[in-house]
């Protein structure tokens, strides 16, 4: 019998190992394999009791259940009155709560929750509450599932945990015709034309992995936005997919083309100022109210790259998300008005501008720098929005660049609530096959100090609020989520939807904890597995910025497809499409001179911010070529010139990914075959990436400096012209898949 | 002790229960659930012994291994010696089979299987065998592992199998965008971006599935083809793909775009007469031999739907087929050349057509029936072609309708031989959410008799050559897969890809057998389950003929898209793009008058074919529009007039659609809850559609009959202008996803 029993259990290994092909992305309830851990937590967790009903507590029981079954191997029965064991969850109103809490004061707003261990009328328990009406309470049983996932002591807790940021959202570039602009993961998960009669059951997951991590609102269309979204056929769509999140805490929001009355509402015109327009926005407004009474709000791109907008019409982006606004506020909406605007200018290429032919920075380009934009057309704006406006910054003042100073409108809007956009897709950061994880990237823009209210104005502060006292709070990361069975693609880009949840959630977590406790609910918890995987995700951000875009390089990657290096590409559309444009590199030296001598960019920043890097002898060098066009023999902190430091920085980060696949490929025995192969095969590309990268763009930068590649290092196995030549026209997230 | 096994049992139950997502299609090794049929099976399989080595034995011998002890719930070991319950697999020329068999014949063919079971040396064994080289002993253990999937006995086997035509191809019409031609599954499942460094799982796994039903070609790519795939950049990818589907007897075939030379090649002609030309694709087939040495050939669209071909250059399609082939012919390569051709004699829309003006049949669009163009374009090129040359024709003259006659090119193509190109994705068959089951539609095309050689002429018997004597065979099924989880969206189209294998090796097959023996492979071996959905599989196909084309009608479906109803139409490009082209409705009556008085598309086939259909009063009814043009008040066979029965239809298949879907509600206990719950919506959104097309085209119709709809039946629940008026910019398979 014994026999028999222990052959049931290795089939269920086996069947469990078989299956691991990444759908359950961290939610994975697998049996603890710790057998002492195992004890332990049957023995604390006899039964469940819940307190109440409603559609969040009862998707928040069957997640209980559901997990605790998988992790202690068995049944946790209902339990109506109170023993030892017992793990107890319902909101703050239940009259259970408010009997045990009697006069206390638990605060935890509208979405916080408390964990905690007592001994409560004789009897060992365990609370899980959070207050009415929100998902409180599920992200508790989450949490409290976490600290089982990641073999936690549970024998005391005492947990309360509070959200820094109001509305934490993802933003889906997803196409009515389910391509994903910039997506590398397949298809839209959103099947826009089986709705709304089919429910594929990924959106439930999908519902069930953001609640886990404290996301609360979905963007479901792309920026680039389409007005047929906004019709009664399409409506009825998005109303299934919000049927089916509410009860995981999630709104949904939809992009608002700007000139939607024209497409869809029969009008003439979508000046923001004119009262037809304006009502056909509020009858809009009111409509999709009637099909998702809880709608979130618009999210608009709004004269930028094509799409259409309120200087359409001579009004200004004020005008524009106002108009809105006014339509969404009877209705607690929001608008989410992104501050990516760079068309208005109207500039042309400068036909005369050969960075072969030039030793300086040509100063008309300087003069339009694309990195000043946002700032200088937002910045006068301050003040005049709506209550209910809030503008939509990208992390850095150019575009999701493997590394970028922050945006100087962060401590620069005192009277506007800024929304922090990143990039969970990586769009700049080896798309579909390079291992990255950018909860390090997250951190370096949120912890990087604006100096706006004196020393401490973090960029994160800046965005929960708590230096301006923004009424509003908002943070969005630009989803990486396909229809590949995995959702990412690489096994690897679910870290970045956790961490951008993670941290939205608590900006305080670092990177590593948050490496950790991915690391331990998606592969293993076996120490030397989470301790090498974990160097390899904290390095991996670091090694990808070596050998793609050192020194504060930017934009030279191929144009359209932004797939591999393309440096020499100087015939793009407008100027600022242009690398040569952005590295400016030339017999003399290389970069963009941002500082007063040229663009003054740097002038946008508070003085504190301003004097880190307006010195070339003292700016960080991590941002050198950012802010300073330097001289090829310029001496680096390391004693090498800039030459043989480019070189040094492309050689070594070729050399950390082959450390990364060399660390990885021994780690075989601690995971799945299926999880291993992937991201052993994944890794070999990656390496070929980062010499493509390397080589392609020390070749063209030697045609400047005309300095050697020094002797030490492998020799590039192609020419320039070879990288040159390379083309990729069905690259995937530019309308291929 | 006997509880712990019993939790743990329930665990695994509903664990498998939990993941029935469809990835694993029919190749489900779950525990026998039969306790008796299981300790059977355990006596009669004690240990497995595979004579030899190579790549295909290699994966023969995993599968086994890893079915059997799914199934049997044990791992079955390898055994030397011969015990009893040995199953023994090998070739034919390995030493064991070499002395089992000693001077027998048996006749089994390149890739046919034996499995039976013996005494032998005092030892009760099976044996599983097949020729060298190819497939036959993977097809024989796919064979085995069916009969237990399927609850068969195992205690007296004997089985010859050998397929009755050599090529079975599946046609993939996958963009290098990876969007997928009439795809209703997601994204292509060839991730040609990640080739050839990142091999997807899917793809050993589409193997073993094809295999499993002796497919033994792919053509990866859309016949509207892109010469790129012919470049060393592409080639290298598809080497790989080659390289995982060689040990499944897989061969891969391309798309060959006949202007290659001059996109690719850099010449200024592609004329196939041009000795430049010849001499650029002997060279390209020599290089694509480098990277895949046993590559199948080219599938080739020319002179069709804007692709270009020979006839560009004034040459015939005998001229285009036979230099590919004269290049394939050194390494055995074969050129399947499709029949499918209807834009080499320009039409124009006939501005005066409008069916509601006129009452008969315009004469001058009669003359160029599209029905007849194949037939016509090809019959005079018989006995022209190189021997390696196949002309591929799809089963009915027109395009893949709900039903069609066969074509008249079976029976018409005496020295050439002809590939049957079946469509397994329902790009007229509810695309993504009709439950339609096809092997009803493949056999009725099968088995008719197109008297070519008498009677017994049947198309199967032409296509796989016993007629005809062709010394190559072959059969294609446009693919239905794409990289959903489950592969083919809708659960049931996965029986579609199932039932085009099985019949592709075995046309004696009966749609019923095929249905029972997928469904017990696919959901469970329960009688009850079986018998019921067996009969809605059945039914299905019938059912949806009666809601979409009942009687002959064809090609009434929205343009572009092909999603929904619109008989409407009469603005297309082309006069034959028009569903009013189609349905020729007027005052006087509907359908296409294909007799001697009308186009004369019947004299294309045999006189007893034509006698069958030529006479109205004895036509098939089921083919009564699709020969003639019927006056609304016939008398049809049911005693009601044409109207009130094409209202019959109509009706009657809705009701079939509603019949179905309570049939599968009652199923609930029988089916895991995710399928169930998926067939469930898709079966709601499989009613509605039928009701859209009932209407629709009722009402539509009755604007010519000015009959009314039988006051018993429901009325349409909105007008005629509503329903013209739907749009579906989005709907999937023409672009989108």
């Amino acid at each position: 019998m014994k026999r028999y029993c222990f052959a049931i259990c290795l089939l269920l290994c086996s069947s469990i190992l078989f299956g691991e092909d990444g759908y359950r992305l961290w939610l994975r309830y697998d049996k603890i394999d710790d057998p002492t851990l195992l004890k332990e937590y049957r023995t604390a967790i006899s039964s469940i009791s819940f307190q109440g009903s409603s559609p969040t507590l009862d998707v928040a029981k069957k997640e209980l259940m559901n997990g605790l079954e998988g992790l202690l191997d068995k049944k946790i029965p209902e339990q109506k009155i109170l023993v030892d064991g017992c793990v107890v969850v319902g909101t703050l109103s239940s009259p259970f709560f408010q009997e045990y809490y009697k006069n206390d004061d638990v605060s935890i707003g509208r979405e916080g929750f408390t964990i905690h261990t007592a001994k409560y009328r004789g009897k060992n328990i365990t609370l899980i509450t959070g207050a009415d009406g929100d998902a409180g309470v599920l992200y508790g049983v989450f949490q409290f599932l976490r600290l089982l996932q990641t073999h936690q002591s549970i024998a005391k807790i005492s947990i309360i945990s509070v959200p820094k940021i109001q509305n934490r959202i993802l933003d889906h570039w997803d196409n009515l015709n389910r391509t994903v602009e910039r997506g590398y993961a397949g298809a839209s998960i959103w099947n826009w034309h089986l709705l709304p009669g089919y429910i594929d059951k990924r959106y439930v997951d999908y519902a069930r992995a953001n609640a886990s991590i404290g996301i609360n609102g979905t963007v479901l269309t792309n920026v680039s936005a389409n007005a047929l979204v906004l019709t009664r056929q399409y409506l009825e769509k998005v109303a299934e997919l919000a049927n089916v999140f509410r009860p995981y805490g999630i709104k949904v929001y939809l992009t608002a083309r700007f000139t939607a009355p024209i497409e869809i509402g029969g009008l003439k015109t979508a000046d923001p100022l004119d009262p037809a327009v304006q009502n056909w926005w509020k009858q809009k407004v009111d409509e999709i109210y009637t099909y998702v009474p809880d709608f979130g709000g618009f999210l608009v791109k709004a004269n930028s790259e094509g799409q259409p907008g309120p200087q359409t019409y001579g009004r200004t982006h004020a005008d524009g998300a106002n108009m809105l606004a006014d339509a969404l506020a009877p209705h607690k909406g929001i608008v989410m008005w992104r501050a990516f605007v760079y068309d208005v200018r109207p500039q042309k290429v400068n036909e005369n501008f050969d960075s072969h032919k030039v030793d300086s920075t040509a100063p008309n380009i300087a003069a339009s720098d694309r990195a000043k934009q946002a700032y200088d057309e937002f910045k006068p704006l301050d003040g005049k929005f709506r209550k209910n406006v809030l503008v939509q910054v990208k992390n850095g003042p150019i575009d999701f660049q493997p590394r970028e100073p922050f945006s100087p409108l962060f401590g620069g809007m005192e009277h506007t609530p800024l929304v922090m956009e990143f990039q969970i897709t990586q769009e700049y950061l080896g798309q579909a096959t390079n291992l990255v994880f950018e909860a390090p990237l997250f951190k370096e823009c949120l912890d990087a100090d604006t100096y706006a209210k004196g020393k401490g104005s973090t960029v994160a502060r800046m965005i929960d609020g708590s230096v301006e006292k923004y009424p509003t709070t908002a943070i969005a990361g630009v989803s990486n989520i396909g229809n590949e069975r995995n959702w990412t693609g690489h096994p690897f880009g679910q870290a970045n939807w956790y961490a951008f949840g993670r941290i939205a959630w608590d900006h305080d977590l670092s990177a590593e904890q948050i490496a950790d406790e991915w690391l331990r609910q998606t592969f293993s918890n076996d120490p030397h597995f989470v301790a090498s995987t974990k160097k390899i995700m904290l390095m991996s951000r670091e090694t990808l910025v070596s050998y793609m875009t050192p020194l504060g390089l930017h934009h030279i990657m191929g144009t359209g497809h932004h797939y591999g290096p393309a440096p020499w590409v100087s015939n793009a559309g407008r100027a600022d499409w242009n690398p040569v444009y952005y590295h400016r590199a030339d017999s003399l030296g290389i970069g963009f001179d941002r500082t007063s001598n040229g663009s003054n960019a740097i002038s946008q920043y508070s003085p504190e911010v301003r004097e880190q890097w307006d010195n070339l002898n003292t700016c960080n060098e991590k941002y050198i070529l950012w802010f300073h066009h330097v001289p090829w023999k310029f001496k680096m902190h390391s004693g090498r010139t800039l030459w043989d430091e480019l070189c040094y920085k492309y050689y070594s980060g070729v050399d950390s990914v082959r450390w990364i696949q060399k660390t990885w490929n021994d780690l075989k025995n601690y995971v799945d075959a299926e999880r291993f192969d992937q991201v052993k095969m994944l890794l070999a590309v990656q390496e070929k990436e980062a010499v493509w990268w390397r080589n392609a763009c020390l070749l063209y930068f030697q045609t400047f400096s005309k300095m050697p590649i020094p002797s030490k290092y492998e020799k590039p196995d192609h020419d320039l012209e070879y990288y040159e030549a390379l083309k990729f026209p069905y690259a995937p997230g530019n309308g291929g898949l």
